[in-house]
């Protein structure tokens, strides 16, 4: 019962607002004796970072990670985990002295402004509080740590798959191509494509949504704890968690709807390994909320952000009718910066749950 | 960190298994004073129940649920809530003595049966076991409590709203079309079509997936609790939960990837009553994790049911290639019941988080 | 965040009043494959049940304990449990059609009746009802399988202490003489000098308090959870939890403060097996909140039942000044069978903190 | 589920080791628009800061705490609660760069070294690390804004009681002496016996154990929630969970046992206003788990320092059987610090408390 934190063995709390002094979080049940280095998390963060491109808000956040507690340099002289909770924080350095009476007054359509006012009665509007953004380079860093749980034989990997009605195309799928463009788009041609769009959108001072898709592999079968301890259900939780999601999907996700029974099967075989081999993966790795052994698979919609240049129709927090044009350093697509938070999500989910099988069934 | 319990200041905890003696629920927190009768627990069941038409299992299943605890007679001769927890228990009576065989030896792709069997390294095969479907029926007897401690201000009504390829049409949404046909949809031209596609189905041994939709009207603004305790978060962590479900979408869900900001964008005006009044609801009720005031809008799609006539490669649990055919009683499409198990797991989230809204905010 | 529910990962959840149909717990985290049958539980149960002397109350509550999921026969026809929730069941029986009139209306003086009277405004009188202690049997019955959890090499076993005045002498104790006295006394003439003692205390239908000590053997070192989950704080919340508990001491307990630092010290030797051996266990076996390998000993105290035949002041529901007198078939020392109950309780903890190192630590 | 934190809607989770470079703590759950300045909180860790008087360890800790997080102005320009995570923060600066060889390699008899290192394999020696008292001026910032939630008509006070084997005399009790000597003893005179004793113990490089008591007044009837979340049981937790401490008791607490069922009951008549007014308080303020309305009384032993300058046996990290002296600041009396530490904790606990009450009740 903890409305800032996340998870159960494996542990994130994570605290701050937009413009405050600094934002942070504990992570806590971090299994003991692993290397854990700020640069390792830095790393993660970087892939995050605003303003590597022009389709990303030009925000100057450097984001740059201290860890506080939970480490402690072994006998070899290297930084490890001690088993203590490991605190990590990332002080604000970009907090112009700004006017920010119109977000201060009103409230965004489409934005946490209005029920932070009605569920507290007090909010701070300062780029967004703390409902920003933000808060997700919080979850990059933990989830750094959750790799370092997992260990080297687990892959997390995210893309961005849909930009506005624009898809990938599947066919083209290369996980190298995700460096090497500004979206991690997998398919260098559909990237080529968003690049046109997302300048039209950007000079529009518009916005669009995405979809983001995270793949595990290497998750062993047997991870997740039915009936509401699901691997599905917490990966559910957790995306669906992350600023502006909308919508969770795991394997076939929707589309499962208009299957049959003949085509969802996921039939087995035995692989010249001698262990189980599905045949396909409707089941995005998971069935009965436990993992099956095959990858991981989860995506989530994100809806555009509702900073736009574009008048709308709104209230004041005296509740009078107004407009709003909100100005300022926007994301035109901040579905871009959600994969590496999707990835870490997805990392902190399988942590969680390695631990919480590991109590239970003793490996 | 429970893996049988949802909620937190509003808790069920479900046990049993599809064949077992019983399957029951400790429904935990409710609040004392509530009028609350087995007859009133048993409405929603029987709305659940299996064959009341030839689209669902034909299972005797009478689920006759009984309280133990947690209810006493007030001065006024009601019986209410006490504060303590209310154990709810359904006996079960149709436990064929049968050969299990097949199922009990294979795994049936697309089933749990082989992640039960990874994981635990015994499971109980007969009917599905923990895994089944059956222990639905124990969310719609938590979720009438639920909506008990929600009061009759708040109004949670779910439909069938696709059956795999066909969706209704939104046009011709009328709520009380839903009792009104054997698939709880809204619009009962589609019910017709559905007629047919279902026999088709049925008649083939095969199954089909589903999307069904809850809506919640009534809710306050302020419901939710950021960052980890979102109401949209819990209400994906709940429809995940329930069997067979694959993805979960809040308000547009996955097609708010394709909005402009601008048409995202739900305006705000002030209502002849003086309160907020929204233009439209792409935002499903929820932003930021808290409840706008506006309908509470959840969809969910659920898969094919594995139990299927055509012959399906598998292994069995010596790790030996095979075939398997599920003969017996099945659902052509487990969608139709999904419907009142999707408005009790919304009940649940709404009760919990009306609790935890009123112990940190005081009302 | 439960109120009816203990522990983490091996949690048990009760509920159930003292006169209603049944009492019950599920058992939830529980590992897969151990063995377990009803009369094993039972066995525990036994112990505790009431009416074996004339020393405990003279209720007939056979206390038949069933399980009714979790357990399932394995390939050996064992009944072994499937990592499912297990539920325990225990109907009630001697639910005597009586007047309740005095103690529906009245509160008596230092029983829990006023306190939910004002918590919740209604409350199930009969036979004491949430507050019985008839709930402890559920704690016995859950001990019993957080014993399969920690295995035979780990020994609990709890003995009463102190009687009114009257405590053991420690040169004298023989863990065999427990079973050899109704009163769980390890020192078979301090169970002589009880017997004249409680004879009295019964036959004035007074009552009087007692101390248990649970003393845990075989625990390795590494278990428990710093900062806030510690062996001994969650020692402390179990015992403190059982009805009429007023104190909790770890190792020297309340002596303790009398202790200067050289005599509280337990110096270390390695011992003949390689390995560390304490010279003494003031500790109790739990240094910063994580167990030294060495006996596990807490003690508590409990207060005398306020169920007397003296008449004493009280009010009743209507706040109206009167007096109440408690007829009826007492425990003079509910002390005695809180025995099994701190041993389950030990077990309980014991058993959750085995699973919650294994998760953090792997082993 | 969640080894650093504590509570459930009032949550504390801390982080940091002693010679880090920064402790903190995240309080989450607040209601927001409570008035919070750093100064407020500041004034209760002077109250708990070392180096006060020659009876408390010389160790130069100025504890200036900051607030990151959870704070911001209101329309009047009070810094008020928003309802999000308050981060506190203090920031470490006595760090002196010395030889920990003897701690590093050694466990200190009586002392957390051994156990973390058999649990972690990996410790933070400096200054005890995590297992630090350090850790205890969290809990006292922490219980600053327990306190604001509670708001001005609860009054939390403790109070030393016995050092050594000297006990104040409860007939000569002063709540106003407590401020007048350095040991918060609420007697004048004895106050002055333990100074010679203290003046002893120091000279001679020893310590002692002492016992403290604490004391809520204005707490309501109906605090607590049984089975398991009772109100005694909850601060047997917290305050077991602070360093040292190796007993807990409620009201009449260890006595309670040798009490009579007569000499027990507290018996209630009808106050001047009307209200319930009990006669004596032998419950301590708590009857089944919930609060009687009573002043609710809590007492906790510490045991001593195990940093004493005479050597002990003990082993050191690579098993070999060796001598320890503990050099340095220590302090002759944990215990007096330990007042404004049990204080928090009453604080803490009842906070949360009254959030969960008004969670499932509504007031």
């Amino acid at each position: 019962m903890s409305h800032n934190t996340f998870g159960h063995l494996f542990r994130v709390t994570t605290w701050g607002e937009s413009h405050g002094a600094a934002i942070g979080c504990v992570v806590d049940g971090c299994p003991p004796g692993l290397p854990l280095t700020a640069e390792e998390i830095q790393a993660f963060l970087d892939r995050r970072k605003p303003g590597q491109s022009r389709f990303t808000t030009q925000r100057r956040e450097p984001d740059e990670v201290a860890i506080l507690s939970g480490v402690f340099q072994n006998d070899q002289g290297i930084d490890v985990t001690t088993g203590a909770p490991i605190a990590l924080e990332i002080r604000n350095v970009d907090q112009r002295s700004k006017d920010y009476g119109d977000i201060a007054e009103k409230f965004r359509p489409g934005h946490a402004d209005f029920t932070y006012w009605e569920k507290y009665g007090i909010r701070d509007y300062r780029g967004g509080g703390r409902s920003s953004a933000r808060e997700t380079a919080l979850r990059v860093a933990a989830g750094a740590v959750a790799r370092k749980v997992l260990g080297p034989d687990i892959t997390i990997r995210g893309a961005l798959v849909q930009v506005g009605p624009h898809k990938v195309d599947r066919s083209r799928w290369d996980w190298d191509a995700v460096a090497g463009n500004p979206f991690f788009c997998p398919d260098a041609e559909t990237a080529h494509t968003w690049e046109g769009f997302l300048d039209g959108i950007r000079k529009a001072g518009s916005s669009t949504g995405a979809v983001i898709e995270v793949v595990a592999e290497g998750v062993p079968p047997g991870w997740g704890a039915p009936i509401y301890g699901k691997l599905d259900q917490d990966l559910a939780s957790a995306m669906m968690s992350i600023n502006a999601v909308k919508a969770v999907e795991i394997g076939d996700g929707m589309e499962a709807a208009e299957l049959t029974g003949e085509e969802n099967a996921d039939e087995i075989r035995i692989g010249s390994d001698g262990s189980p081999l599905f045949l396909t993966n409707h089941a995005g790795g998971i069935l009965g909320g436990i993992s099956t052994g095959q990858p991981v698979v989860c995506r989530f919609a994100v809806k555009p952000t509702s900073s736009i240049l574009t008048p709308k129709l709104t209230i004041d927090r005296y509740g009078r009718e107004t407009e709003i044009v909100t100005k300022g350093r926007h994301d035109p697509c901040v579905g871009i910066r959600a994969v590496p938070v999707g990835e870490a999500m997805m990392a902190i989910v399988l942590a969680d749950h390695m631990l919480r099988h590991r109590g239970q069934c003793g490996s």
